[in-house]
């Protein structure tokens, strides 16, 4: 079934440290996430383009012939850095774009379309190949977001892990791949409003938060270092020490920064009864947390704390960081999950999410 | 009972920002704690030097003729300033010194015994009368704990809040009275281990740890400015609302510096329930918190806390911070439970702490 089809992946990514420090100025890690979204590209003779995005419960199609007749020559095609607010708006209006979803479900769609629309398709990346693919990410990243960083379209990317400070972004050398588990708090938050606590809490507080954002900093280098460290030479437990200790310390100072959250305590103190080290990523006040698996921990004791977690009513998946960026994958490379899984997908749709 | 007696009391204190941080150079904020220790003179027809000390268990008499034969001539009576060490060692040759108690009580006795064989003794206290009692008091620090920084014997002295920094002492003008709960987690701690902590970290992390102990100087600068705004002006609700961002911050900072422990977390997050702030006072590792109490709070709501802290197996004593320094009482000055407490001690005692 895969013969005809183009089946390409990119991971997602958390930040290891420096969220919130990022916004004024100070560095961040950005991981590539062993956990990865799969796009299947399949020909079809039904005369449309069908968008099937599984994980989101969208289902859409659109007529080949119709989009042709529509004139969509102010999308500049083959150009990902023009400005996107205003053709973004002349498409909603020239396309069938479907108004019965949710917010967020119709930003997904219409980043799909404006890519589809636009894009040029190529099979084997090179070097200007990902800078073009970071490009068209970062074109839907606007789509979705507004005002994105960059840091996300670039590590779904080139995979890894970037470093990103005041716009610069670049990437380390050979870090390594670190088992974790990402853990969903499922408590919902919103980002702008704990961006906003913290700019006040430094307006209020300049001479204490100063420093502590200047601590932060110094932990995402002192990260970054043990990181490349790890790279060159065999990996010690004194690597793990340092970077659990780095973990302990930066989720103290987001608490700091009063970025914390009851459920966030929670899952440190959870597996930190299981000897693990874990601190929020992204925006806190709930969401998402890492916790740092160190390579001499048997299965039993990751599914012990994998089960106290879930029984805190968290969702929690087993990963790793430093993952490949975007990939193109044939049949025999895929886990058995995940080409079960797509193959699962019925024929006839188009692009998929898993 | 009380007419040929003489009553004094000195208070007890709390560190309420800077603990580690002061031993690195930084500010230290200490205030005089509504908690006191009452010593009770009385002139006995015995012949003896009696010691009641019933919160530690102690009770020792020396025969007062037998004081008198020893030759003494080295406590060079009257100068508080003069080095201790050797003195002590031939107090303990040349007096009846107890072995048969444990060290911090043989400690107690030694500096009862010292400080009663020097004192020249005053009823009325002067500004230079409190100079000689702290510095009285500082001996007795000396003998009790070797390298005493001299914080604890001034706050006890001249009571309020005093600011501390590279052996510098300086007293706030009026700082508000503060209520708190001063709570013991009972959970036994090596402030020597503690420090030494603090100082393996930061001579890891330096990067890391300077700019945090830079914040929690800010922390107590800014204490300082709040406490003393809330002398001038009418204290605000804001005034109460920066203590306790003040109080979250610092103890996530110390959580930072690796001197939490999970019962301070479990003392913060009962307390945190019933929407009030706490924070580690001391060394940390356990040991004791404090808690603010906000003067919007109902009884009940206070005594809500306490029991919850109580369930956890924690003391709790609701108190006030800010107390007067070293107190010359008379009877009718005293609480109720306080003069029955030393009533009931037997006449025919010389000495007591309650």
């Amino acid at each position: 079934m895969l013969s005809d089809v183009l089946l390409v992946s990119a991971p997602g990514k958390v930040i290891l440290h420096g969220e919130h420090a990022v916004v004024h100025g100070k560095v961040a890690l950005a991981v590539a996430l062993n956990l990865r979204t799969f796009l299947q590209l399949q020909p079809h003779s039904s005369g449309k383009v069908s968008l099937n995005l599984p994980n989101i419960g969208i289902k859409r199609a659109w007529d080949v012939a119709r989009l042709q007749l529509l004139d969509m020559s102010f999308l500049e095609q083959g150009d990902p850095t023009s400005p996107i607010l205003e053709k973004l708006e002349k498409l909603k209006e020239v396309a069938d774009f479907p108004e019965d979803c949710t917010d967020h479900e119709r930003l997904a769609v219409l980043a799909f379309l404006y890519l589809y629309l636009c894009i040029c398709r190529k099979q084997r990346w090179r070097a200007e190949d990902l800078e073009l693919i970071n490009k068209w990410a970062f074109q839907g990243e606007k789509v979705i977001h507004g005002n994105p960083s960059g840091v996300d379209n670039a590590v779904s990317t080139w995979g890894g892990a970037l470093r990103y400070q005041q716009g610069k972004i670049s990437s380390l050398k050979r870090p390594p791949a670190l088992k974790i588990l990402l853990i969903n708090t499922k408590v919902p938050r919103s980002t702008k409003a704990l961006v906003l606590n913290v700019r006040n809490r430094l307006l209020k507080f300049p001479k204490i938060v100063a420093p502590l954002l200047t601590s932060i900093n110094a932990i995402s280098l002192e990260c970054e270092r043990v990181l490349e460290e790890m790279a060159t030479a065999v990996p010690a437990p004194e690597h793990y020490l340092a970077l659990e200790e780095l973990i302990d310390m930066n989720q103290h100072h987001l608490n700091a920064l009063g970025v914390g959250h009851t459920s966030l305590d929670q899952l440190c103190q959870v597996t930190m009864a299981h000897g693990l080290h874990s601190k929020l990523t992204g925006a806190g006040g709930g969401g998402c947390g890492i916790t740092l698996l160190r390579p001499d921990l048997t299965g039993p004791e990751v599914e012990a704390v994998k089960q106290a977690l879930t029984g805190c009513g968290f969702d929690c998946w087993e990963t790793s960081i430093g993952a490949p960026g975007v990939s193109v994958h044939t049949a025999a490379s895929l886990d058995a999950p995940v080409w079960q899984a797509l193959d699962g997908l019925c024929a006839g749709q188009w692009a998929s999410s898993s």
